[in-house]
């Protein structure tokens, strides 16, 4: 291992250090164009995904044997290692999330412009999520997203930051492996146009149940946020509603669970038909 | 509305006070048999269950106007009211949950032995959840169970407090609307073939995809805590094993998720099969 490469620290007044601190904020993520990743698999699935890792802290007391294999893997790629006591990596860690490594790297920055539906077995899905506020939901999306075989994750008029830190966490990581994309509601719906994808919109008020509409085709599944569901935008003749049957006595689901249900009985509708990809 | 139901408190010292913010502990839940309930509409649905409000906090300048209908429907049920201001309300409500009204009331206890499954128009359909440790895991598993019209949730080997603040809160309320019971394992896998409910249980190496198996029949879902998984005891002849197909990155669903695919599948069949309660 190149020694200039893995550096120790132990000053809480680092420039490192600070910098690292401050990317909890989102308003530093954005200006700087760089993200922080907490744990040892969401590190691992961003290098798969050809993230750039610019650095990353690592506190031996800390890391059980996986994160020691992981830092050997990025020292080994060049990637700058700084190696932190105790006490200062907590500090830079989220919560109580200490697997004794963290990440800092460039923001992946992929738009809806660059997003290509491959045309491979089968028809695309795409989840479209409108008015995200809790990064937490996203990522938990993100996760089941990606379980379902969904080609694309686009959030419309998203009302936090993509990368958060909670959004990485609650992903697993995934939200690395699958495209992610950030536009206005008007973008996306002109997007869903041009790739001809079946728009079909949860609401409370569907015009019929969730599983009565086919979803083997190119199928754009679209929620609005659980305050305020989906804007006027989405009522446009070409935009299928569908409700989720409600039988008790609350009215919703929540908007990470109804995303679960739809995307999995396009799943199901799919791997019935015989179309999926993979069964 | 007669006074002396109605106190001003504006002593932190005051014993009431002391005693409401202690029942944020499970330890003291338990000890005492009490809970605490947070936000207007969990607070009404509880009412509408039958649980026993024994006294409330009220912080007039924090209220909307339903916390006050609230307020004076519960004063004209006999319940104690005790007025607070807001500085002393912060420290009794939770979190961010501010709607100047949280109430104090006897903990539901509903055992599996009393437990009835009504053989109502189409049959009964139980979640069992073993080993959860996030009480917001099991709110939300609650919520969606209670849209999926499910006739009750069992937890099995639970390591959590069912009646934690962040459970009533995740499920919406919809705790106190439906039977929700606490049991061993081993107490409710004799339960549920006592009842000749067949049991479906998630497992990563399910036998078959779960929307192959028939759940329209009496069914109960089964799954196990996100860490560990369904424990060996239900590794039987008679219990059902089905997978959820994983055709991303990630290996598992969160379980909450996992629990809206199964029941919502259920939902699924019994509606398109004809045998369902509702449409």
């Amino acid at each position: 291992m190149p020694n200039h490469m893995w550096l120790r620290i132990e000053s809480f007044q680092n420039r490192r250090v600070k910098e690292a601190i401050a990317l909890r904020k989102s308003d530093e993520r954005r200006n700087t164009g760089r993200i922080i990743i907490d744990g040892v698999r969401e590190i691992e699935r961003a290098c798969e995904a050809g993230v750039l890792i610019e650095e990353v802290f690592y506190s031996p007391t800390l890391a059980p044997e996986k994160a020691r294999q992981l830092v050997e893997m990025l020292a080994g790629r060049n990637v700058t290692i700084l190696e932190v006591p105790k006490r200062l990596f907590e500090k830079i860690a989220y919560g109580e999330r200490e697997e004794g490594i963290v990440a800092i790297a460039r923001s992946p920055t992929f738009s809806l412009k660059e997003l290509t539906l491959k045309s491979g077995p089968e028809a695309p899905l795409v989840l479209v999520v409108e008015g995200i506020e809790k990064p937490g939901n996203l990522g938990a999306m993100i996760r089941t997203a990606d379980g379902a075989g969904v080609a694309a994750v686009v959030a419309a008029d998203i009302r936090c930051d993509m990368y958060n830190p909670a959004a990485i966490r609650a992903s697993l990581g995934t939200i690395f492996c699958l495209p992610v994309v950030a536009a206005s509601s008007a973008e996306v719906l002109e997007f869903l146009q041009q790739h001809a994808l079946k728009c079909v919109a949860a609401r409370v008020d569907g015009a019929v149940a969730y599983f009565e509409e086919d979803l083997t085709g190119p199928t754009a599944v679209v929620l609005g946020s659980e305050a305020e569901g989906l804007s006027p935008i989405w009522r446009q003749g070409w935009v299928k509603s569908v409700r989720i049957p409600m039988l008790g006595r609350a009215d919703s689901l929540n908007v990470s669970v109804a995303a679960a249900v739809l995307l999995y009985e396009a799943r199901r509708q799919r791997m019935v038909s015989g179309v999926s990809a993979q069964v």
